[in-house]
């Protein structure tokens, strides 16, 4: 700045007026041309780090993660918060922490010596987590997670309204033999979407006797290994807790020459890009919204949504229908036989 | 500083000193101990960015993505370029552009006004890319890309000796009858696989006579849609272009009432996550290597790993054997009949 000053023949601060466009200053249109000839010769680029420094402020917001890689989840919630920051002008300065409770420190260390407006903590499951010390006098926004003890603002995703969504699909096909197919880690996907499930049986006035609820490895060998007790039961709709487990109940059915949606109609939960619209039939399912969890955290951490008094905001799971789901009884006499 | 100094009763450049722990100032252990207590109490902590401005450098590296979301590879690039930077005291800067040119503009000029010491340009899938105008004169290296004209350090995935290793877990089980079901898109990809399988059929001398190529979009529609033909030539072992095209193989050969491997052998590319380990049998596959790609190019860019006279270093793709291979014809006589 001092050398475009100079070569303009002018001072810093009408440098300084004439690159910020400030609109109170007075500049001689002359003036302002020899600083701008000046910038173009130059190649003078003004400095954020320095203006930040001077206003006491950035243009950066922080993201933690603790996974960004090992599913296509954390990607999503990225790039939402990434679209929505850029948008209101600012910039995500992510760190991936792969649950490294040192690095996560270093991280929020680094974010705040970099005077971020605020940081975003996101999980990539959905969990009830500890508020890192550093971020107990920072504006921050659990996305994914909520705090456990202390309140903080929190944006999850509807586990009971996405396990009400996927239930009333097979409901509204005709479906009263039920089974669910739920993992089991302990979580609030597997509470809620269960709580949903029960839910729709009560909307229509099914009986509970007719679901039988299963633990099983959310991944595709759960939903295999579940097969067995699914056909013994005589379901003929299953509801299963992710897509991974309804692609290997798939695999099962097969080998045993029962008919998706004609036999068995089946619908998934996570809508999983690589999967869910290329099974054969494609799985009806119902989406983790983690794009729009990634938009929602910066919104409410920049004051642009407000968070509910319970700090806690959930975002809806909707149903995404494919070809899994029919009405029971729908196979043709000759593939019955 | 200010503030500590005067508390401590001791000059600004004292404080300095101790804080940034200066191997040749010569401190009292009164004075180091009156500082300690004073930066304690007033919470003080290093602001990295005023110390960045005084010594011109910063301990950023900027990341461009045109994908971080869209597969689960991109986040295995940042993964590793992420481990390798904490790793040398560098913090990742993210930018996530899905191929938008003013939002990748915008990115890079954010980056270079934060003073980042070079910037890794990655792209999610291996492909020639124009350099942005933005990178000509900074530190930078493109990963899973390389630069079409000019000359810039690039690190990539070695396509011809992964689609070597593909066609070599065929060839070893005994297959001469090969199909491979390459992708409709023209890439480094599609050229390196299949010169790899070719590389692969001279070294045990078979006839190229004996080998189907195949065109089909790479999803698993393609791999569903490809079967026939494959089945018509009598290919006893089938190639595929990715993991996913392996899974609609693995689909439309189970609708025929055909055994893998016992009547099929059948490999993929990429080791995808989600799928590969996860088929019925487990997909012997060749992995595409994100994560280190991303650990080469921060360290191409450190100037910690020599960068070949082509400007372009490869990175093997590694095989990773599992279940859908056997030698050809071990169908067991009554599953033949």
């Amino acid at each position: 700045m001092k050398q475009v000053a100079e070569q303009a023949g002018v001072s810093i601060s009408t440098v300084s007026h004439v690159v910020n466009k400030s609109p109170d200053a007075r500049i001689g249109d002359e003036a302002r041309s020899r600083v701008e000839a000046a910038v173009q010769e130059l190649g003078y680029r003004p400095n954020p780090i320095a203006k930040n420094l001077v206003k006491g402020r950035s243009n950066l917001i922080g993201l933690v993660s603790d996974s960004i890689a090992s599913t296509p989840f954390a990607g999503q919630i990225v790039h939402g918060a990434q679209d929505e920051a850029w948008k209101r002008g600012f910039v995500l300065l992510i760190a991936n922490t792969e649950g490294n409770a040192e690095v996560e420190a270093q991280a929020i260390t680094m974010m705040r010596g970099y005077n971020v407006r605020g940081i975003l903590y996101s999980t990539w499951n959905h969990r009830g987590t500890r508020l890192p010390a550093g971020l107990a006098d920072v504006d921050r926004v659990l996305v994914n997670c909520f705090a456990e003890g202390e309140p903080a603002p929190a944006v999850v995703p509807d586990e009971l309204g996405g396990g009400l969504e996927a239930a009333r699909m097979l409901l509204a096909a005709g479906h009263r033999r039920l089974a669910f197919i739920n993992t089991t880690s302990p979580s609030p996907a597997r509470e809620g979407r269960l709580a949903g499930l029960r839910a729709a049986l009560r909307e229509v006035g099914a009986a509970e006797s007719d679901l039988l609820v299963l633990d099983a490895r959310p991944e595709q060998e759960g939903g295999y290994a579940a097969a067995e007790e699914v056909v013994r039961w005589g379901a003929t709709g299953v509801f299963c807790h992710n897509d991974r487990v309804a692609m290997g109940l798939y695999d099962a059915l097969r080998e045993r020459g029962m008919r998706i949606p004609e036999e068995v109609s089946i619908v998934g939960f996570d809508n999983q890009e690589v999967i869910a619209g290329h099974l054969r039939p494609p799985l009806s399912t119902v989406a983790l919204p983690h794009y729009e969890l990634g938009v929602r955290g910066i919104r409410a951490l920049l004051g642009l949504e407000p968070v509910p008094p319970t700090g806690v905001l959930t975002v809806p799971c909707p149903p995404v229908p494919r070809d899994s789901v029919a009405p029971p009884g729908s196979a043709s006499p000759r593939a019955a036989a």
